[in-house]
């Protein structure tokens, strides 16, 4: 098995052919089958045809809708069983922490960031180190389908412009924070911002690079990330709002995760009504703020979330992982609050936003089953499969600000996409291919060939891995394949 | 990548070279470097060398206490990082089942059962069909490294005799259950034992194939299966039972699992003090059984059932999944009940141990999010890495009778075994080998080179696949392997 070599920028028009899935709505998945997206030189969707007669009536139709001639494009058909699906949005995770994922003992928030967390992190400012480390996790996350990701560097410059310039290179679209850390007592002394000066400036210099690498943010983009209220000082926070209202910059921080934090959040600031006013204070709750946890809102919390438009992060597997808690994302959407997944790697243990998907209709089970069998609201606690996908992609699209760029298949968004391929099972029980020199490992969905199309996405979401994920295109560039 | 062929019985003398991991207690591992395990041609492990200065001189040390000779031995060596790790034991799994893993909507219990489970299990009766779904779902356990499965088939016999066959042929250690259920109203006309004299004499139809197929029960075993108390009439667990007597078999079934199943056993049984005393009355709680689920156990029918001595399976993907609950692990241990481990397919979505392994670390951690944080029981109610690996190796052995016989290495045990490597991360962040043509995909796990052996086993646990077990041994054959 061999991963492709990275592709240049497309230079041809793209015509994707086959059957697409996406999230009509929250509760609804539209399946596009016999279906052609054309994809201009800019990695944006200019026709799309469905329900066609066949794939190449789909291919004629995208051609007279966009005048371009056949020999002009180059046409990706997916094959028997294939299908394309919106790229995953990871709209919280710690790049810096990637290889501690699956280590965390006993441990839970506070311990586990002074034993395990910030040792690693502090680490990072050796720069072949973190080129490392990164390199390992944007391909790995690339690999899973993620087309998005929403990372926390560290505290150190050089490194986490290093993250940038490689999302760039790699191809990920990607938001990059520098860690914001300048509370004494709280911050180890190895590894804290010195004085709230400090940790503005080192923020600014992050943004200037980003600023050169990437002008317009067509990819990568900057994001402030005042650690969480525990870590930050008022100034370092109030300083980081100025650069928002400057800059129109997103925001990401946590919030609610851990019940000694929140704890730790009250004695800490007195004054401050909420974890969430702590935050509302300073300025911080924007619509371009993305909340990481929110595990343990009051409903005040939530309704002022809600009216200011800012955005939370689910990450199921860390809570659990982390004996966190239970993040109640039905209750979030009633109060209207915008809800994306994160692995919160390495709180989560995955890199797989799939897994995080998959984790997040098991977490909402273990809710349902603290409410009575008789009391309606038990079932609807349950998220399901259509639900967690529409988590995956528009969710965290709309999260991240980017929900007219990505997050499904519309004429005007960019092509941020997935090939998933599933595994089949032949007459005599063997997987279809394994015994041929040249299969390709299709992982452990086992496709009997009568499942409806809802309940093979039932299957990939449960038994999925990146090994079916088979190509992934971000701003229609190519930038991850696998036999 | 090609799976290999099943390789005949070993004819040669074996020598596994490297480094073995295994539990020492349920809170420990034992690693034994530079080691040397010597497998004679009926699989058993004949002798043992551990903490050599070399695999050369454990190879030779273990010669030296065997008497072989070098030319008489196969020898298997570990590559640098790999280890080999006890096989899998699945202690509840429908292989009935398998084609619906992924597939349960927002059902539960009783629901779940009518609408996916029953018509499946039922169209099984076509043997063509049972043979591709019973091959499928014993080599992919095996891939897995489940080399002990305890299976459900359907109230069919010759399906499930096919199965049997399967197992001997495929090479997986099983046991095989017809599902026994005769009761009017509860099992759905078109899918029952037409009375407990049809009943009982299927079941015996079974026990006699396995009898003529594997006399010695050396690799494949009949187990009684009354499905569960709900499907089961007096008069057919009566009879099971004193098969039970009569033949020394073990039993399966499935116990307190779901409220509304209690609330059903109560009405159907309402001389009976417990869901447990069902069982008891009807003599089918002995020291060879084992009990699916327990989540909503009683202090009394914990009691009883550790006076039985009579075991649980732990079920914790299906528990979740199907919004069952949460079993309490380690309140059965305090209880003297031994427990396993099972994937329970199709209520759990997955085919594999591992997986079962970590969710059962999740779903202690959900229980403890109950309990207050300055509560000591919070913190014990947690499972280890090293107590699910237990789970999944001695405990599920302990469950089977088969303590003696396999779940870890020492002389006189079977080598039923796995050899487990985890990727490597290039000084480049590139997974080692990747960009090598004859590369093999290593999964999800990726080792930096600073982790201890614990944090290794940490980070296998929550990220490994069947990719990162490279080859799979029962009884000394060697019966998966992968590149």
């Amino acid at each position: 098995m061999v991963l492709t070599k990275l592709s240049s920028e497309p230079k041809k028009f793209q015509i994707l052919l086959g059957t697409f899935v996406h999230s009509k709505s929250r509760t609804e998945l539209d399946y596009l089958h016999n279906a052609a997206v054309a994809v201009d030189t800019r990695g944006q969707i200019a026709a799309i045809a469905r329900d066609c007669r066949s794939m190449s009536d789909a291919k004629d139709a995208v051609l007279r809708q966009t005048g371009w001639k056949a020999s002009e494009a180059d046409v990706v058909e997916c094959e028997e069983g294939q299908f394309f699906f919106p790229g995953f949005i990871d709209t919280h995770v710690h790049a810096s922490q990637y290889p501690n994922i699956g280590i965390f003992g006993k441990s839970s928030l506070l311990d586990w960031l002074e034993r395990y967390t910030f040792p690693l992190e502090c680490s990072l400012s050796d720069l072949a180190k973190a080129q490392r480390v990164y390199t390992a996790c944007v391909r790995r996350t690339l690999a899973h389908g993620t087309t998005t990701a929403t990372y926390y560097t560290t505290i150190d410059v050089p490194a986490t412009n290093l993250l940038a310039d490689l999302c760039l290179n790699l191809g990920q679209r990607a938001f990059v924070g520098r860690v914001c850390m300048d509370r004494k007592g709280f911050c180890p002394d190895y590894y804290e911002d010195e004085s709230p000066e400090v940790a503005v400036h080192a923020t600014r210099e992050t943004i200037s690079h980003i600023d050169k690498v990437d002008p317009g943010y067509e990819l990568v983009s900057p994001i402030l990330t005042p650690r969480f209220a525990p870590a930050c000082t008022p100034e370092s926070m109030n300083a980081l709002s100025k650069i928002q209202k400057e800059k129109h910059l997103p925001v990401q921080t946590h919030i609610s995760e851990n019940k000694g934090e929140i704890e730790l959040v009250k004695h800490m600031y007195p004054a401050a009504k909420t974890y969430a006013d702590v935050y509302d204070k300073h300025e911080l709750l924007t619509p371009k703020t993305v909340l990481a946890h929110a595990v343990y809102l009051t409903d005040d919390e939530a309704t002022l979330i809600s009216q200011r438009e800012s955005k939370v992060s689910h990450c199921p597997c860390s809570n659990s992982s982390l004996t966190s808690g239970e993040a109640r994302v039905r209750w979030m959407w009633d109060k209207g609050i915008e809800v994306g997944l994160g692995t919160d790697m390495s709180g989560g243990y995955s890199p797989s936003i799939l897994e995080a998907a998959r984790q997040a209709t098991l977490m909402s089970r273990h809710l349902a089953m603290q409410i009575d069998d008789d009391d309606a609201s038990r079932e609807r606690c349950k998220l399901t499969v259509e639900e967690v996908l529409y988590l995956a992609t528009r969710g965290g699209a709309l999260c991240l600000g980017l929900g007219d760029k990505v997050g499904g298949f519309e004429v005007g968004k960019q092509l941020d996409a997935q090939l998933i391929a599933l595994g089949a099972v032949g007459d005599d029980g063997l997987r279809a291919g394994e015994d041929g020199v040249d299969w390709a490992d299709a992982g452990n969905v086992d496709v009997f060939g009568w499942e409806t199309w809802d309940e093979r996405i039932a299957k990939w979401l449960y038994n999925g891995d990146d090994r079916n994920t088979k190509k992934v295109w971000v701003r229609g560039r190519l930038v991850h394949s696998r036999r």
